[in-house]
């Protein structure tokens, strides 16, 4: 149980400095940078919850993660100077929150009754759309629609889950194992480098 | 009933098809692409039903339209050096989507109990920012705000239909009717290619 | 009574005019400013209501809060030539605004049970995002993360109201006295152009 905490807050501080490190990128105020770090961490469930109807949004009930999401922008904005030698380890917490991001958006979507294909929408847009937020609000394209295998990453791990259900896994193993495939399959990707091509149009 | 259902999915179809040539333009990668075609074909209604509250909102609960656009998906990718021989047919398409969306969404508010005014602007709402969405994930200025009357023609048609229920026209018949003005509005428009004066300004 | 009316009617139409203004510097048609003069002026009140769940938002039942933006949009229409000789006059009204949506934003996060931060950030949420709404739609930086004392001087207010509270005072004393300084804040940073600096990272 505590080791399942740790990872979730984790995986919301790694959205958080994201969101933090973009916004100071483009020379914000401290201010914007607070407001961006907030909106990386929590957009993608937000945005969830608000199409399930599951309101008020769930970190507005939350202050854990609240205090989780402050303490990490202080930080960011502490230390922005030594972050670049943990580039390593922010990608290992994002691909972290990710897997973790997913996999609960996934069982939202499963307490609220709704189809598999469903689900792991809602598994996608609860890890990939606070990225998605970040973008919008630093007026760029999404760098999830154009680059790495992420959005990918995360629905093939949601698809796993389902596959593992009809074979009748017992509940969380199947829930802990997809989440463990998304995470090890954006390692790989890092490591390595790799990435969907960009569909050719006939103008190329 | 079979002619409705056909109809409509022709619309929702070319809001989707309308997604994924615009992300394919901007060299999204393969998943990029489908994230945008869901968004340009759901996110008018997504954000009415979240304005109105009807949560889960429609398309979670609707595995037709899902793969209508699904469908849609695939066979733009797969024949998107085709496509540009069709461009007439999808304007088609398109103008039956925005009729379609527009009834659609101002019938919800009229369930809501809304007024009629705020009915109209659901119904444009429903219509137009499917490619709102789009063209904000895109990082360009939203096209509908821009270029044709297109949110204004959903809108008049909204302003007939109350116009026709304010003489006790049979309902099913003052939909269809305003449904069709706003086709009829946008291939009129298209054929001659009218559109509204930008506002000039002092600085001009 | 009156005077809180007349008070928030300024406000919302000093949104609705600055959101009028920048579609226009666009050169958007007549039409997309109208969308535009809206998404501002409603923007932060409807993505605070949805946060929430306090469905159907607002304005969708607020005849007369629709009726002021109208009306702001039509004047700005006609008047444009001479707005820009009420450029303080609009600054004093848009300050005026910000007190307002800052107050009543954090009043319905205290309705709805929420934390104090939270509700705080309700607040800035109700005030700012509006502004956010529009520059998302026009395709630039939201102004509110880049410029001036705006998000900070709308927490500070909600804070200031908290700290009131604490000390037992009578709650629309306190909403009054926080709302006024929220205004006054805005009004001297404007006076002496002050702002916060933008964070410094070891690229620059």
């Amino acid at each position: 149980m505590l080791f399942r905490e740790i990872m979730e807050m984790l995986g919301t501080s790694a959205f958080a400095i994201s969101g933090a490190l973009a916004a100071m990128r483009q020379r914000l105020d401290v201010f914007g940078v607070l407001v961006i770090t907030f909106a990386t961490a929590v957009g993608g469930g937000t945005i969830r919850d608000m199409l399930i109807g599951n309101t008020p949004v769930a970190w507005l009930k939350d202050q854990q993660t609240i205090t989780v999401i402050f303490g990490s922008y202080l930080l960011t904005l502490i230390f922005r100077r030594y972050l670049r030698h943990f580039n390593r380890t922010l990608a290992v917490f994002d691909a972290v929150g990710l897997g973790f991001a997913t996999i609960v958006g996934l069982q939202r979507g499963i307490e609220a009754g709704l189809s598999p294909a469903v689900c792991v929408t809602l598994g996608m847009v609860t890890g990939c759309f606070g990225g998605v937020v970040r973008d919008v609000l630093l007026n760029e394209i999404p760098l999830v629609f154009r680059k790495d295998i992420y959005a990918s990453a995360s629905m093939l791990g949601g698809l796993l889950y389902f596959l593992f259900a009809a074979w009748d896994m017992f509940r969380p193993l199947a829930a802990t194992l997809s989440m463990l495939a998304i995470i090890g399959i954006r390692l790989v990707v890092m490591r390595y480098g790799w990435e969907f091509p960009g569909v050719k149009t006939p103008e190329d």
